[in-house]
């Protein structure tokens, strides 16, 4: 990102939906915001800003049934590149702790392998769109799809299922493999959690794995 | 693209604003569209879909001031991408001659070397978004900086000049020096004409050029 100084902590909060990273993201956020104040920045793609909005609304339009896979994409990439300019490279300039809900990943996972287009090829389209950022901590909230799949359909109402939702098993597990090869392949940087314990346990983990990467801000 | 037939031919119109190209490629229309009949297609991107289309006016809306430029390259990608899934591949796998005003080079020449991202970068992302397919015959429409800008000046109504237009002289030279790096590196594909010449002689040439590329539709 060129000569500005990065002196914030950057972490993501990845996993399939269903998996319950929101839910912990917002139980973290309960705990810790007091004492935080304004070096926290909690934060989602895409992020509030004008551009990234349009751009998402394109991509959730269940009217755009001709999208190719590929467009789909480098929307996504489009949108996060947004986020991070207007959003994400501001605050670590700041020397903040960013929260951030689903980073690149998650376009590794869901558009590289679930839509299969291939992980290598979005991952190096994606570093086009980060110029290489990553986060300093990715917290992987793991569960299996079908686990996952009956969270969500418990959880949402009909007219809430957008046309992301609206896709078979299989593309959930392949998501769910692709996450556990990042893992792996990065395991320094990515941390997993089994989300299927019980949501305490969960937070306190995911707290746990926080506060570790970024002492200084407790 | 897959195993797919592209038994047609794709050919690519380039060169900066005021070159000339559109003009050209009007007036060999008019030329060859009687004789090929359905055999012909004519495009540039966005090419008129309604998602390509939705993408261009978030890249052209003069409001939208905070766009970070790898954004942009990657919206222009996005409406590349679609606009060759829904109209150039089809074209092609139809046996049907393509020529298609501006496409991979602009945003090279535009976006990686105008707005200074990297050529090489936004090279390597446009092959995300193309899967590898370039034209069979690219023709460069050259013309110095000052050239192409003092015509942009002449035909255009002022509230017909959009964002990218108010930009310097600098910038217009980087993309000239672009598309002569590109020029140079593949001559194979991409065939230069001096678009300073009377416009009558440009289209002859880039008429001949046509027919050496795809003799049998003539």
């Amino acid at each position: 990102m060129g000569s500005s100084i990065l002196s914030g902590t950057f972490i993501s909060f990845e996993g399939p939906d269903g998996a319950g990273k929101t839910s912990a993201l917002r139980a973290i956020t309960a705990q810790i915001m007091d004492g935080l104040g304004d070096q926290l920045v909690i934060t989602r793609e895409p992020g509030g800003n004008p551009i990234s909005e349009s751009i998402r609304s394109i991509i959730l339009d269940r009217a755009n049934t001709a999208m190719d896979y590929r467009t789909e994409a480098l929307l996504y990439a489009a949108a996060r590149r947004q986020h991070l300019a207007q959003t994400i490279l501001p605050a670590l300039e700041a020397d903040q702790l960013v929260l951030c809900d689903r980073y690149v990943d998650s376009s590794i996972a869901y558009q590289g392998a679930g839509r299969q287009i291939g992980e290598d090829a979005v991952a190096e389209m994606n570093q086009f769109a980060t110029d290489g950022l990553l986060p300093d901590l990715t917290i992987y909230f793991d569960v299996p799809a079908e686990v996952g799949l009956r969270r969500i359909q418990a959880h949402r109402q009909a007219d809430q299922v957008d046309r992301l939702d609206v896709e078979k098993t299989a593309f959930h597990d392949r998501v769910r493999a692709a996450y556990l090869r990042l893992q792996a392949a990065d395991p320094d940087r990515i941390k997993r959690i089994d989300a299927t314990q019980e949501p305490a346990k969960v937070v306190e983990q995911a707290l746990t794995l926080i506060k570790q990467t970024a002492p200084r801000y407790f």
